[in-house]
């Protein structure tokens, strides 16, 4: 409840909602938290969270401070001819991480994620209903889920790599320079034979 | 110095030992720290440090519980055909995180890598000196530094994809289904056209 004599302004419930929804995604996860029970810990409607925020993809990255938007990200991944895919993954990936402020909280996340058990679990659970499972539909093939995975294995361990542990050849590198030795791995494991059943 | 009336015995001068090379490698990194500075912190003479540790890698190892001696790993990885080694590290990667007590402190190392920049830098230091950079002279390229440090990007982002953030079908892949999906990708930062200088 508000203080008395002051009426909630806009700022006052959107930071509720907020703080509602962190609450939420921490206690159930982000595939057990619905629109609904975070409006309901806010005590609002639910079409005001809606409004103020979306769909719960949105709310989340709001919530949780994530660094981009999987919505905003999608279109760019899924534009072009599947022969090019993994070129344009890792140019996406790359031109996120070359963004300062982006660079912040992707870190942020990686930490977060490598310390916290329940911090990867919601990540991962959230990249996958929000950005891999759209991406992996589209790869039309029985094993896209590993194939997906083995992507996000080289993107991971190049993050790490370059931008945090700093190895020198790949921190000096240039974007070009990545594209040729990490664009074919990438490839294979989205189109190549990786030997799955 | 001892306490009064004890003469220090051989557990104390181990554990004295053990804290003095703690203490100068986290002020000192790894390059910057000697035997004989540590002998000095420790108030011994260099010679038992040698006796009881051997050289400065070997110290390390037992300083930082770090999770293997890269002594005892070179040889498997230097021995057999240059077009196997892609499948010989990984396989000798695999090996060490099956072990129950080497997977906890191989979590560990990455957990602090990733959260202190010190302890990033200076594993990576350690792991320069003591391993990549004689498997890399092995190599005999001019650029033998990128592709050791290509090939450590891949197996740190298996680590945590299968290991830290377990992905489900890279959680559940047999090692030997690993080696078909990642051996021809080391085995080409290795050897093939990363399209270097």
């Amino acid at each position: 409840m508000s203080p008395a004599g002051r009426r909630p302004g806009k700022t006052d419930t959107r930071s509720a909602i907020l703080d509602a929804a962190r609450e939420c995604f921490a206690d159930s996860g982000y595939d057990g938290t619905t629109i609904r029970a975070i409006a309901a810990k806010a005590s609002v409607d639910p079409a005001l969270v809606h409004h103020f925020f979306g769909a719960k993809a949105e709310l989340f990255v709001a919530a949780v401070d994530f660094p981009f938007s999987p919505r905003a990200v999608l279109p760019a991944l899924l534009e072009g001819t599947p022969g090019d895919a993994g070129e344009r993954i890792l140019r996406l990936f790359l031109g996120l991480w070359d963004e300062q402020a982006t660079r912040r909280r992707l870190l942020a996340v990686i930490r977060s994620a490598v310390r916290y058990e329940a911090a990867a679990v919601m990540l991962r659970t959230f990249l996958d209903r929000e950005l891999i499972g759209t991406f992996v539909r589209t790869l039309d093939s029985p094993d896209a889920d590993l194939r997906a995975t083995l992507v996000g294995s080289q993107l991971i361990g190049l993050a790490i790599a370059r931008y945090v542990v700093k190895l020198p050849p790949l921190a000096a590198a240039s974007t070009e320079q990545l594209v040729v030795a990490y664009a074919p791995t990438l490839q294979r494991y989205l189109s190549g034979d990786v030997g799955i059943v």
